[in-house]
Order: C-alpha cells, then structure tokens, then sequence
C-alpha cells in the first residue's frame, strides 16, 4: 500500500501533495506499469485522508494519463515511454543573449529619439480617456486587420494636409513596427520575385528580406539615387528606396528621377516600388519632399512610415498605405492576421492625431533638432579638427555625414574612437558591395544625445581623430 | 515673366504658394523643360513679394529637382519623364476591405474575452506609473530583441509557479500576438523543412505557414492526439500542436503520448515540437496540465503562450520560451529585430504580474467561466432540444463541443441558424482533409458573451434547430 507522508505540505493542498507523490513513483518505476492502485476507498483510509482528496488526485492522474481506469477493476498505471535524455540534462544552460553590447561610453552610430521629450503628461492622459470612455467591445475584442478605424481615419486626414496623400483609411495597414510592415509585404507581393536594394542602406532591411528567403539585388546609386536603367537590368520587380532622405547617404532624390522608376514600374504588373519615409518629418530646412505615392498614378507604390523617429522607436507603431488594388488583394490574401498593434494605444494615437498634439509635437522636435543641429555645426566649425571636417545632408533627418580629411582607415579610426568608449559608423559599414574600405566619412547621429554627454564625447573624439586628420 | 496671384492663400505661406505655382506650370508644360526662369530678383520685384521669399521656393523646388541651377546662369527647368497612367487615375476608389462580416446578431464561431472583465483601472493604475516613473532610456529607447528584461523575468516566474516551468528569462521572447511568433518561429527553424499540424485545427495556423511558403502536412488524431507513428510516415520535422487543450476537439493529450511524441523529435536534430499552451489557464476542473515543454529533456520543445484569452485579444501580447541552443541561434540569427510590443505595455504586463493581479486576474476569470459554464450547461439539460444534446469537453478551455442527434447535414443547419441572425461553426469546418461534411457537432464559444444575450440568442437557435433534432 502506498504511504506518503502530508507533513511538509508548504502551502500545497493535499490532494496536489498526493498527485505529486503518486506521479513521482510512477516517473521513477515505483509503481510500475499495469499495476493497480489501491482503490480510493482504501487508500484514503489508510493515510487518514477524505475520499474526495483521493478522487480528485486520481482523476487529475487520469486526466493527464498517468493511470487510467477499468470500469469495476479500478485504476491502473499507464505504460510510459520515457524520452531519453539525448542532451545532457543542463535545461538551465543560460543561452548567450549578446549582452546588449558592452555599452560604450557614447555612441554615435545609432540614430535615437531624446527620451524626455516625450509627451508623457499628454499620453497617460489620453490613454487614461481611452481605458475609461472607449467603446469596450472596439477595446477589447477588435482586433480587424490593418487597424481600428478611427486611427486609419485620422492618419489618412494627417497624411493629406501633411503629404499631400489623397488615400482612403482602407488603404492604411498599422503594424508593429516597418520590421513587421516588411515582412508583411514579402508575404503580399510573394518571394518569387527579385527585390532590389538600395547599396549602401539600411542593414536590418537586407536581412529581413534575407529571412525571408526573398534573392535582393543591391543596387548601386549615382547621386540622385538609384538610376532606371541599373534598375531595369537587375531584373528586379520589387524597387525598396528611402527617397526623401536616402539612408545613410542623405541623398534626396529629384523629381525627375522619381518619375523615371515610376516609369520604370508602370512597365510590368508585377513591379512595385516601396516607398520608406522613414524620417520625412525632419527635413529641417524648408518644406517635407513630396513622396512618390503623391504622384503615382498608376497604383505602383506602397508608402511607408514610421512613428519610432517622431514619438519613440519603443512605440511600436508604423503604417503603410496600400494602393488601392494591392489594398484588396491584401485582405483576400492576408485578412486572417489581426492587426499587432494594441487597441489601447492605436485609439490613444488616434486621438493624439486628432486633437493636433502630434502636429504640435513634431513642430516642437523640429525646433529642437534645428537647434540642436545649429549647435552642432557652430561646434563642428569651431573645433581644432574644423579644417579637416566638412558637413554633408545637414538639411535633413536625424543624421549627417561628416567627411574626414584623412589617410588613416576607416577601420583604423573606429578603433581610436573605441578606446575612448565611443562607438561610430562610417559610410562604408553600410554598403553591400564594397567599393573601398575606407569611405573617411562618419555618420553623425547625435540627435538622442543630451547636450551634457554630447560635447565632452566630441571633445574626446576629435581629440583622439586629431593626429590622423589633415589639418 | 511668370505671374501668380497671391489674393487666395488660405492660410499658405506665399514662398509655399510660390512653389506650388511654379511646380504646376512645370507639370502641365507651360513651361517647358530646360526654359529659363526669371532671376529670383527679377521675380521678386515683379510679384511684389521679398527676394527671400523667392529663394525658398526656388530652393525648394531645387531640393525637389523640379528644376536645375547653373553657375552664374541661373536656374532651369528640369526634363522630367511622366510616368503614364497605365491604370485609369481613379486612385480613391476604395478597397473593399471585407466589411467586418455583415455582423450576424451573434456568433457562437468565435472565441472571445467579456470586455467588462477587463481591470481597467489596475491596469491605467499601473500604466501611468510606468510613463511616469520608469527609467526614461529603458522606456522609449531600449527596443531589445525578445521584450524587455523586467517582463521576461516576471513570466519567467509566473511560469514557474504556474506550469512548473523551469527556464531562464533569455528563453523567453515576447511578441505582439501568436501569429507574430509564428512568423518568427518559420524564419528560426527555416523553410526547407515540413511542418505537421493537427486535423482539424485553427485554421489562421495553417494560412500563416501557407503564406510563410512553407510545406504542410494535416496529420489525423486518434482520441489522445496525433500518433508518433503517422507523425513519423508523414516526413514531416517540425510538429505544431495543442496537448493541453486540443483546438477544437478539446482532446487533452495524456503524458503516455507526450513521452511517445518527445521520443519522436529526439531521434533526429531537425525535429522539433511546437507546443501552443493556447487557453491552459483554464482548465475548470482539477489543476493545469502540466506542459510538454516541463518534461522535456532533449531541448526539443518550443513553448507558446498568450494573453489574448486571460487579458484581451486586442491587447497583442504573446510569448514564447525557447530550449537554450534555440534561444542562442534565435539572438544569432534574428537579433536584429526589435520586439514587436511596445515598451509601455511590456513594463506595465510585467508590474501587472509581478504584483499578484494578474494571478488574481486568473483565478476571477475561472470562477467567472466556471459559472457561466454551469448555467449553461443546466440549461442546455433543461431546454427543449435537450434529449438530442450531448455536451464534451467543458472542463477545458473556453470552448466545448455539442453533439446534435441529428440526421440533417452541417450545412443545412448552418443555414438555418443564419436566417435567425446566428453564426454558428460545426467540427467539420475545421478539418483540412474531411472525413465527412457532417460532424454534427457544433462548437460553443460562449464566454464573450452577456447573459443577456446569450439566453435569448440560444432559445432561438435551439427553436430554430428543433424541427432538425431526433428528440
């Protein structure tokens, strides 16, 4: 007969105390396979426990197949077939999450948003008024592909009087994140067809697609950007380019230019150009560049943008906007998925929108970046390494170029900076196919860093750059 | 001379109105590519407005490339290429996004959470703490591969108290919904493989690994589950399924199988077992089943959880733990992407559970669905189509299934519900191969639904249906 004992029940209810016991005797061939268990009856007399704590510890060995029952013969262990243990049984191996970088003192090869400038007071209040007014079912049980409603109404009013895009909110799919809106867009237009890149760009872009199993081609730029006929060559359907603020090389890309990969797409059905806007907020001089989509007319490209530069890349939340027919096939094809961004925070961005306090807020960045720019130039000028400096793409976006009058290696120089603790990232880190190593050009994303951990850090950069530069 | 009228400008700034102007006289021909524009203080003085004002449209049609400066010669129009309307410009008509389904009075086809149980208060409680008072860089800048650092180990934990659970909080990586791990899960372990999934099953499953282009196999159930010798005929490596609470038979699959599967995978390195612990926090009767992934010894197991059944399904919070040599190639392979949930909600979910409301939260909600099962199930005993009914699977999960003696067909039925306003899903729509077109067994989801209009809604379907049951 079996015997435990109920004294070291550490909060546990006896009847689990039981199961725990009787399974560990299994487990452990104890209780070997096909024998039978005393009957409820006799086991619950002989440890002085109720009936019911014995009814329930079987019937919850029964229900995960420990033991199984006869009609009137009782219960009876299940034959089990241990797994062996191929791997050596260490489940608590810490896997190696690379350790989010030994932090350097300061990078400056990372774009960031300043995080206290973010509208906490205004935000919490919003989402408070969603929690306590919202429409609960909208709240809680919608979760419709592409979005909740009055987000995609409010952006698509946004993106007419701020980009001159005439789009229906249909057209509009949120997501979490362009990293999400990327692999979406594999899924839409299919991994047969050639996508082509932008060389040098964005290198999570590239390996996305290459997750994805997609074959890009990596395109070479003259300076107005990608040019139709290497495109056409390539034998690529699918164009991905950051034509108002070209990353990294800041280039933006004329009109003219635009018009011919417009020309380019309305060639073949199956081509589409994506369109990745991804800082047009930040054109600090003059006004945003008109995007591609606001001049195509032959339903050829898919607009993309991000509020991870405007409000917090921790956000998560981006959109797309579909032309109208790839809006419809994206909904036959891929309605089943629900939309991944919260509910809570897509109405709460809705009314952030709606009530002008993202307008606001991106008047008030901009101010602040221009400044903040202006600063930094004045700093550039003044500095000793000033002679061996020149600025480029200073007008746009969170980031410029900053060309090194040098003969000393890129890779040379981000070793200098790192023994300051400084991490930087020169022109030639972003390119596919290289042309050179040595690209002598910095890029210079500064814009999340306070004024106060700032200058010391480029006092000590350009102290350390100073024997290489040709002043 | 170019002449503009400055007499309607609605709020434009007049160097915007310059530009738009200027912009539309190129775009329409009037002037001609490669022509001459009048000096900018030529215009200046001719329009009547300020040199400077002239130079900012001038500059931002430049920055455009509408048109062209040259040295000492002034600026010109550039020859820009139209791309043709290959499609009629009707760019706002509006995508037909399938229009929420013309909502049916009420459905019993789909899972759903009451959105009055939602703790809206706790939950704006703890949400405005964290924008107020949690470290501002880990807030909006830190956008960590797998979520945030305080939540992975909060779920470590829970995991651990809840599912016996033993695993490292860098196993575990946080995603904006089950389908956004899906799609992780395919890019870690690859496209070259087959995956195996249960039939019946959940349908969206299978659309996301159709449309990751990934080779499917529907392997039958016997009454525990799938059997480890189809699994092994049917070629397939990567087994997808649901032991605690199988979707949607409600099969509980006993430990004898899981050992017989976990056997399976360990005979070769490929194979792997994906184990979607979808509803497991409510079980109504007895304790948990304890996971797959608990008994695991080889690394083999890839856990799934989510919060769309305990929290809400809007809320998009999903994890999954990963064996440790998974986890190392998953930060090696795919570590540069961001988590796809936003920090906000990750470090107000892990306050929420580190703080005993979510566990609170748990144990509500089975009280809460324990009752609303049990009225349900005196009432279907004591209605008039009582006698044709036979209810399975009601201690799991939050769904059962509903056996009709019946000798109409699925598709009748299905009508006949329809007409009275009522959506209703037979076990047989849920089978890729189908044995039969007639299960005649309908699946009761139930549990987003009021009292109020649950009763009314199922007098009518079970009048409804009446005629058509063997009474």
């Amino acid at each position: 007969m079996l015997t435990y004992s109920f004294a070291n029940l550490q909060g546990e209810s006896i009847y689990i105390h039981l199961y725990k016991c009787i399974r560990q005797d299994i487990l452990e061939g104890t209780l070997k396979a096909q024998e039978k268990l005393p009957s409820k009856r006799m086991l619950a007399k002989n440890l002085g426990i109720s009936l019911i704590t014995v009814e329930n510890a079987y019937a919850q060995l029964a229900v995960e197949g420990y033991i199984y029952s006869e009609p009137r013969r009782g219960y009876f262990v299940s034959t089990l077939q241990q797994a062996p243990a191929t791997k050596q049984p260490q489940p608590l191996l810490t896997p190696k999450q690379p350790a989010q970088e030994v932090p350097p003192l300061l990078s400056f090869a990372k774009s960031s948003v300043p995080p206290d400038t973010f509208p906490y007071n205004t935000w919490a209040r919003l989402l408070r008024n969603t929690l306590t007014s919202a429409d609960e079912h909208a709240l809680i049980s919608d979760t419709a592909t592409g979005g909740v409603l009055p987000l995609r109404k409010a952006l698509a009013k946004h993106l007419y009087q701020f980009r001159g895009l005439n789009v229906a909110p249909e057209q509009i799919i949120i997501g979490s994140g362009t990293q999400t809106l990327y692999n979406l867009i594999v899924q839409l237009l299919g991994r047969s067809h050639i996508y082509a890149l932008e060389d040098p760009g964005y290198p999570q872009l590239a390996a996305i697609y290459r997750t994805n199993d997609v074959f890009c081609r990596y395109l070479p730029m003259d300076e107005q950007g990608i040019q139709a006929e290497v495109l056409e060559s390539s034998g690529a359907d699918i164009l991905h380019i950051t034509p108002s603020h070209q990353f990294p090389t800041g280039i933006t890309m004329p009109v003219k230019r635009r018009y011919e990969l417009l020309h380019w797409a309305s060639q073949k059905s199956s081509r589409y150009i994506i369109e990745d806007d991804y800082d047009c907020e930040f054109r600090l001089f003059g006004k945003p560049i008109p995007p591609l989509q606001s001049i195509d007319k032959a339903e050829k490209v898919i607009y993309i943008n991000t509020f991870s530069k405007t409000l917090a890349p921790t956000f998560r939340i981006s959109y797309m906007v579909l032309p109208p027919h790839l809006a419809s096939l994206f909904y036959a094809k891929l309605g089943f998925y629900s939309c991944t961004v919260s509910n809570f925070e897509q109405f709460t961005l809705a009314k952030f929108i709606e009530d002008g306090y993202f307008e606001r807020h991106i008047n008030r960045m901009r101010t602040y970046y221009r400044n903040k720019r202006d600063h930094l130039l004045q700093y550039l000028a003044a500095c000793p390494a000033a002679k061996a400096l020149q600025v480029e793409g200073e007008d746009s976006g969170l980031h410029f170029l900053l060309h090194l009058a040098t003969a000393a290696g890129d890779s040379q120089l981000r070793e200098v900076a790192l023994k300051e603790g400084l991490q930087i990232k020169f022109l030639s880190d972003y390119y596919h196919h290289k042309l050179s190593d040595n690209s002598h050009t910095l890029l210079m994303n500064y814009t999340g860093i306070e004024d106060e951990r700032l200058y010391p850090a480029l006092d000590k950069l350009f102290g350390a750059l100073l024997p290489y530069l040709k002043i």
